[in-house]
């Protein structure tokens, strides 16, 4: 004990890095991670490396012995890089990708022009940023498995004032088929993670992923949802980094339980067809709507493939397709039409009021 | 001959229209359509009912018997309508859309902020205007048979100054395995329609179309072009409809030979995946970049069910796919990297310069 204190103290980067069995090399340098090692930077970046090894090496569990994850390090030649892992066509993951990036340089006007928009205060257009931030989209093979998605990311940019930072990201689900148990369990973990930091949080974000996740051409949502939040830079750097770090490891006790439950569940032609339908969907949010994949895109120079990454491996489109009444299909549109309450939040808030 | 002449002359629309053989009903009323027999806006609806008619038997001659087009007729509460063909799932055709529209009420502000960024001198925010319009995808299923799109539309915007009227449209062709000698004939179909009206419009909107065309984060075409324009005004009312009826008609001599030489081709796993694929490259120009598209969509109470028939039945996302060395589908990525000038009008044009 006194000795890996001692160590902890002398806090050897190369050590650590080498102990947490990380996807691959920091995209920052050794020696500049050891230098600041107090920084928020420094911290995110560590942070974001651990929740995609451990998320990646989770998800590899639940696989068949040779489904492993490849991994594509890259960099880009602006500043920064990111760390690609995507497991595809293996018996229980049709398609995962977990990546992580960690870039900086000058924000496009574009970008600023939109954080302007979402009240931030600056002042020029062509502004230092650093940003880091892990991503994932896993797309079950078993229709009964649920799609997951989730995305934590440290923003920070550079005005004359001085460096103004924030927090976003969020956790989301998007079933097949409806399991009220399984979306249940789901909310559950998220807001278990959020009441450590501040009992208003499950219910404000809880409200912003519904908002957020709308196919509003089609008035519904992708999914059941979960949380979202942006903006987050109170009430201070370390709880703010703190609250994304409960979010982060709340990702695997909120999916992987699910993963386990329904993986080997019975399904046929029809739940597959059902699901290859609901994937277009999941295609149509991601291009038409989604901020970051809309931002990413118009990036000159933006690397695609990472992410375009989150789209299915399969999708349909059927013209005027209606599920049968009464079918378990039209169970699920029922919740994406109208969001429910899964842990009677509102319910017990007006029994108290 | 003398007896139909003076049919012709008395114009009685009913028998017209009953002749024609058109999917359904006009959505404009059979009396609007005889009281204004000579106003651009009839001419426009009863060509785009031609041509919708005229193409869907077209498409069902080389299907199997029982694969017809369901004829969805539908109306908007705004004013006006559409009526919206479907083939889905047939031997031949994998997706057929065949799709007219006649919608007219006052333009959303944000209409004719793009038409206003088009250069169009509009007065005031909401206009009345009238728009009809005809516009296909067809996605066979045989990877050797190209998707082909067209698009035939004419607009009408009332301002304070009087009527501001154009055509626009296009017809272009996606190809999952280059056949040159198709790429040429398909081209010199759309060459021959637009000479007849003006020797300059060919060149200039098979560039267009090139440049439309462009999935710009991946750097690639859509496919192998065609033509595009946008804001023909020119050289007067009658003439840019004549140009615009020839480019229709020119739909079905420039497209269903390739699909009776190839409809019956070899081809096996590999070339469907590639066919995926492929879709799915399709499905990201119409969801991100096609402006009528994202037009569409965000508009209130927008049918997008037509709007999405565009969409394949099925497409794929691989991450990093990369068609292999000197492989035919390296063969056709050359050609969407780098457009071609199929029937070498600028060569042509050096040597006589």
């Amino acid at each position: 004990i006194a000795y890996s204190q001692m160590k902890r103290n002398k806090a050897e980067m190369k050590e650590i890095i080498q102990l947490k069995n990380y996807m691959a090399e920091p995209i920052t340098p050794l020696s500049q991670l050891e230098k600041n090692q107090d920084d928020m930077k420094t911290q995110m970046e560590l942070l974001i490396m651990r929740i995609q090894a451990e998320f990646c090496r989770a998800l590899e569990k639940e696989e068949d012995q040779e489904a492993k994850f490849k991994v594509d390090r890259w960099t880009r030649k602006e500043g920064g890089g990111g760390i690609t892992c995507v497991l595809q066509d293996g018996r229980v993951f049709e398609k995962a990708g977990v990546n992580i990036s960690v870039v900086h340089g000058k924000l496009p006007p574009a970008a600023v022009q939109q954080m302007r928009s979402r009240g931030k205060n600056l002042q020029s257009s062509e502004l230092p940023f650093f940003a880091a931030g892990v991503s994932a989209v896993i797309h079950p093979r078993n229709p009964m498995v649920p799609t997951i998605h989730f995305n934590y990311r440290y923003f920070e940019v550079q005005d004359k004032d001085g460096v103004q930072w924030w927090f976003g990201g969020g956790t989301d689900l998007t079933p097949y088929y409806l399991n009220e148990e399984d979306a249940v369990h789901f909310h559950l973990t998220l807001k278990h993670a959020c009441d450590e930091h501040d009992p208003s949080y499950y219910p404000k974000f809880k409200k912003w992923c519904d908002d957020y996740f709308t196919i509003t051409h089609r008035g519904e949502r992708r999914g059941v949802g979960g949380i979202f939040f942006d903006d987050v830079d109170y009430p201070s750097q370390k709880e703010a980094f703190n609250f994304v770090t409960s979010c982060a490891e709340a990702v695997i006790p909120s999916y992987m339980p699910l993963v386990q439950r329904h993986k080997d569940d019975a399904y046929g032609y029809h739940e597959r067809q059902w699901q290859l339908l609901r994937r277009g969907r999941y295609v149509e949010f991601n291009l038409i709507y989604d901020r970051g994949t809309k931002f990413g895109l118009h990036t000159p120079e933006a690397r695609y493939e990472s992410i375009l990454m989150s789209l299915p491996l399969n999708a349909k489109w059927e013209y005027m397709h209606e599920p049968k009444q009464n079918s378990p299909e039209e169970k699920l549109m029922k919740v994406l039409k109208e969001p429910r309450d899964w842990l009677n939040i509102e319910r017990n808030q007006r029994a108290t009021a």
